[in-house]
């Protein structure tokens, strides 16, 4: 049976085999749900890049480029890390190019994976139905905060591993304590989230509705993939 | 409010600071239940070594050594990593010499600690209340299992944080995380282990006796503390 694992953050991506594999990237407050709401939307692509500099670089060619630092939208760019900003109609057919705090880092890091995808609440159903049909082993990565674990990534691993029970086969202490976790939040994620760190940073920063989105299961139907370095809907 | 936090792989250290905190080194199967076996049962003392090299040199010097690798007692030692050939009433009064694949590594790791303490489910409520008259901050280090995440460390972490619920704040999603999984747990550890990694890995090695003994809440009211680099009794 084909197996499936997660990674709890990106600081113990050495403890696994990329290669052969399907990495899906999650960084669920907010990275990938907005790239999921962004290709949902009929932006083009996306184009994820790991610094500050290679975002600027790219706005200067001319195109729209989003950046997010700690939570907030980097100074001199368009965008920030809002999924409700992705839903503007000016960008259909367009190519956005984003910097994050966490998540465009992990998927640079992810770049032996024989493919990669993008994970989020707004798509999960999507998700497994698309893994189930696959051949290869599966791992998530999760985005986390700076190195540190975090409860929405693992909470979307826990969702993956649990809706693909019988088809795929997990046997790490990570992968159980994920899906133990998504099982006793999965009724109520929000109050779940509601003590966590990253709930908390940013319903500071007044983002409670980017919070609530981003933990809507099954908004889209879309899926994002990684081909020859830029994000398009998986066909 | 002092502050509890839970460092889930000695492969994220690095995020922490240990300077000016207590932190309390758990390998629950079964290096620290070891530990805290022995020192219950009258061993004077015991020297954690990360290396069998070091282990042999102090066995040559006429110390009892005990070495373990991948569950098994190493080739050339007296003793292994079952609490129960701790009990031996001959090593009463004696030093006993200690490597092992997680718990010892993680040890040493914690050099620049405040104070070194050793956990186990055999002593948890003595640590729970030395921890809530101290003035210092704490960081449960989860030895794991060669960097990978492990669910009995984890449980320990929890026991921790929910035992000082009130005395200590906690604010990281990986205390959180340890807190709800053992309120999920704690009325049978053992079957919420069955599914976990280590469970079947000893298992295998027939050692369901030992990981019954070492899930037994406190069944001792001693603490071992890191002096001069020995382990012996927290007076």
């Amino acid at each position: 049976m084909k197996t499936i694992d997660v990674c709890i953050s990106p600081d113990l991506l050495h403890l696994y085999k990329l290669e052969g594999k399907i990495v899906v990237v999650v960084d669920i407050l907010r990275a990938t749900s907005c790239m999921t709401t962004a290709l949902a939307n009929g932006v083009k692509s996306i184009i994820p890049v790991a610094t500050l500099e290679e975002c600027f670089e790219y706005k200067q060619k001319g195109y729209l480029a989003a950046a997010e630092r700690d939570g907030r939208t980097a100074e001199g760019f368009d965008l920030g890390n809002s999924p409700f900003s992705y839903m503007d109609p000016s960008f259909k057919g367009k190519t956005i190019v984003v910097t994050t705090t966490n998540g465009t880092q992990a998927i640079t890091l992810s770049r032996n994976a024989s493919q990669i995808l993008i994970g989020s609440f707004l798509s999960k159903s999507a998700m497994i139905q698309y893994l189930a049909n696959q051949e290869l082993d599966v791992l998530v990565l999760c985005s986390g905060w700076r190195g540190s674990f975090n409860m929405e990534d693992t909470l979307y691993g826990g969702a993956l591993i649990s809706g693909l029970e019988g088809v795929f086969h997990h046997e790490s202490d990570s992968a159980l304590m994920a899906k133990r976790l998504y099982e006793s939040a999965r009724y109520d994620m929000m109050k779940y989230l509601e003590d966590s760190t990253h709930f908390k940073r940013l319903s500071r920063l007044n983002s409670y509705n980017d919070i609530q989105f981003c933990m809507t299961e099954d908004l889209y139907s879309i899926l994002a993939v990684m081909q020859g370095g830029e994000l398009v809907p998986l066909s």
